[in-house]
């Protein structure tokens, strides 16, 4: 494998040097039609990828082609999901797609066949859910359970929690909330107290979630549940689990009700698909669902094997957002699902996509000279528009713009107000923001015109159920490692958090001097 | 008044020649500790801003305070409250201020004394409020109702939402939750369907918010409501009251329980002191509650009249976001409150900043030549810790932030682990932060480099309550403003909402072509 740095790749000389596509006149008129109807590439489980209102023509898609081949892009991924040690920073494979699905060779560790592993896992989960909701596996009163607690902070909370609001509507709807889900995760004691306070404690099941079994806020909330489970009169025994890796201090916790496992090829922000997303989500919608759910992101996965760039929706859209980032360098991308289930999406794509690509060194360690991932952000349209969306569209700083939409609501239940329903005004304002954005308006007025220009590109879908869900997760899960190829650096350490911790165990251990010991006299810890 | 451009200042260019502050020396050993007792700034109800790790020192305060002077900035305050147009767009006054309390003379308009105005507004919320509470006003059947919920969207949703949410928990704990209370504002009928669904209608009163009365998403979402009041059987008489200005069409309807009114001097994103916030959380947690918010705002509004850079935190904390916005290029700012009550806090300043200063023409209209207001996002510490701070930390684009953090938690419910409790372990995370992004580290390891120089201030407070959140919100609202004055801007404005709105009613009445048409028929929108 060739691992090259981006700005010693022919082809992003010849991106750098080609003149670069007015949007305004690119989108207006037929030639606006013509680009919506041709610029769109088929994802998985029917979603679409629409690209048209991207700073692309024919010619720069030849380019980040040529680019995609010069950086191996559908290669390196072809090594990372045989197994090879892409994590370089840690020496490890990189699993997460084995979660769902087999895309290429048997990959083992230590004898252990990982495609097996995390089958055996979804289906020791899936026993344990499908007692719980059967009744087989009771509390201490033998009653039911009703709740599921996760109790994890970051990877082993965002990821979860976005899917499980993305899902909990439709959920209510179709018959498949089985379990309530409840989430703790900041070490501030007013989450865990609050969340506690609204939890039925005897019928609840708290996940502990850390997969190295040492994160503070997780081992502190922990203490905190226990606490409180013994305060309501219950066993701990009959109401606490771990999802964490086998050689953890969590695992195997005799005092649990089980532990299901994770391992080190799986980091944080990618460990949706694993035990990590699995417990709490089989808990609370079955294990059918959480298995469509991972059926969606399979789909996707396969199709990112195609190296074709107009054929590949999570390579283009990488490819696009690099050269957004090092040829117009925009610092950061607003991720806008006209969707309120997805109200936390953003939330996890933005750790995904800052804790993976936020590095100032290659895969070497060398340092780089290019800028590498944008910062990500967003709110759920229509709410944005009514909020910052001003900005985007008359502000001096050009943000380029992901929306995510749906055909069909996910409840179902409208009304019709000035002869259109409220789906029809939802699916009309993306689309009019969209077209606003590329191509602005003049006016006579200067506080009227808005200069247009501004990028931004739409995954379509019919309705937002477990298959879609999985699809849209793995497409940006897929978008992030192409960059991350593409820059040429490692996304799957994080090495960026070490240092906070390390100064944050020395303000506890009262080890300050200078300025840490003003600011922690300034917060009277002590 | 001098209404003139950045550029088209003196200190301006002194600022860019100066030299810039070496952030890891100046915050390392004694010079750092000196810092951190000196660059502090007391604000109102006890609060201290803190700005020892932003890129400054004496001569570089002396420079920002030339700047203010030459912009004029507190004497723009001043004629901004004394009720000067100083909305030019929309040739209005700006009076979101005086709705907490007189800070220069009095103000008029059409005969009436605005300051009256908004008092007899709070006088009469005060007195629904109480008939509500103490059982006066009941609902069809003679029983209290239990619930508020607010239809608005943007202004009339963020603000309410996140100061609700600052304060549920103290509320809670302290006896003063009156009534739980719940938020509609997306036009996607999956919001509105599902906060329904868990709103118990025969005990509800629904505000409908909205200062034109034609808010596309409100109305809809009204009508949805209504809807649902009379499946569940109940009188939409008993159930519905508005907030909105006197001249729109919502006001003052006989089939609601009774009409609050704002003005056209309050844009939606100012508006969380007026009618628009005070009936939502007077509901939810009593006027009297209510009243210590405006309290404390009011106190820190008086503070930010003090011409002194020195002395006022508002006015310097805008001048050294004009500084790093300007001068260093850094696109945007993060906002990091290390408590999980402000969890929604920033995506109500992402609103007030951004759509108060994301514009591309000075007051005049003129088209500028420097940057403006910057992208503002963030999420709770220490969750954001495990999420995209490693960007934050070796990312290649630095990014200013915004700290909040207080000595106290708000239930005052901890656990201790490891010999520190729980919120001795969120303030040791956040001076921590502090100090490793300033100062960074060296490393054999490229890969464990911290560059450091990442600038950021912190704003400490003892406990969140009424009186800190309100001075928080007014620090906030007066740092846009003085932003907005620094840039020429008018910050009271929002024209570029306008042309998504054109737009998305084109497709609604099927009137499109080119592009719109291809996305309207991608979307299936008929």
């Amino acid at each position: 494998m060739n691992w090259k740095n981006l700005d010693a790749t022919e082809s992003f000389e010849l991106l750098k040097a080609h003149d670069r596509v007015d949007l305004s006149t690119a989108m207006a008129g037929e030639s606006g039609a013509k680009r919506v109807a041709e610029y769109r590439i088929p994802m998985g489980c029917g979603l679409v990828y629409s690209y048209a209102a991207k700073q692309v023509d024919d010619e720069i898609l030849d380019i980040l082609q040529a680019l995609a081949d010069e950086q191996q892009l559908t290669q390196k991924y072809e090594e990372l999901y045989n197994g090879g040690i892409v994590n370089t920073g840690e020496s490890r494979m990189v699993l997460h797609q084995l979660c769902r699905g087999q895309l290429g060779k048997d990959v083992f560790h230590n004898g252990v066949n990982k495609r097996e592993f995390f089958v055996t896992q979804q289906n020791r989960i899936a026993e344990f859910a499908n007692k719980v909701h059967n009744g087989e596996l009771l509390n201490e009163k033998g009653e039911k359970y009703n709740t599921v607690v996760q109790i994890g902070i970051g990877g082993s909370d965002l990821g979860p929690r976005a899917l499980y609001i993305a899902l909990e509507n439709w959920a209510r709807v179709t018959g498949n909330l089985k379990m309530e889900a409840k989430f703790i995760s900041n070490v501030d004691p007013d989450d865990a107290s609050a969340v506690l306070e609204k939890v039925d404690i005897p019928h609840a099941i708290f996940i502990v979630v850390s997969k190295s079994g040492t994160t503070l806020e997780t081992l502190t909330n922990e203490t905190f549940v226990k606490n409180a489970i013994k305060a309501a009169g219950c066993e701990v025994s009959k109401h606490m689990a771990a999802v964490t890796s086998e050689t953890s201090p969590l695992a195997g916790n005799p005092e649990y009700l089980d532990s299901f496992y994770m391992d080190d090829f799986i980091g944080g922000r990618y460990s949706s698909s694993s035990a990590v997303g699995g417990a709490v989500l089989s808990l609370a919608f079955g294990p059918e669902i959480f298995a469509r759910i991972l059926n969606g992101a399979a789909e996707e996965d396969k199709l990112a094997k195609n190296p074709n760039v107009r054929e590949n929706a999570d390579l283009l859209d990488a490819l696009i957002g690099v050269y957004e980032r090092n040829v117009f360098g925009y610092p950061m991308t607003a991720v806008l699902p006209y969707s309120q289930a997805l109200s936390r999406f953003p939330a996890h794509l933005q750790q995904l996509d800052m804790e993976s690509n936020g590095k100032h060194v290659n895969r070497f360690g060398e340092k780089l000279n290019y800028q590498t991932g944008p910062i990500i952000y967003g709110e759920p349209g229509t709410n944005g528009q009514h909020s910052f969306y001003q900005l985007l569209h008359q502000g001096t700083q050009i943000v380029p713009m992901q929306f995510v939409g749906f055909r069909k609501s996910q409840r179902g239940d409208d009304v019709e107000i000035q002869g259109t329903t409220s789906q029809q005004k939802l699916s009309a304002n993306v689309a009019a923001q969209i077209v606003a954005f590329a191509t602005g308006k003049n006016d006579e007025n200067p506080n009227k015109v808005f200069e247009g220009q501004r990028p931004s590109s739409i995954i379509v879908g019919d309705q937002l159920i477990p298959e879609t869900l999985g699809a849209l997760l793995a497409h940006f899960e897929n978008k992030v490692m192409f960059q991350g190829f593409t820059w040429n650096i490692n996304s799957f350490d994080q090495e960026g958090v070490q240092l906070g911790k390390v100064l944050a165990n020395k303000v506890l251990a009262n080890d300050t001097d200078g300025a840490l010991a003003g600011y922690s006299e300034m917060l009277s810890i002590f």
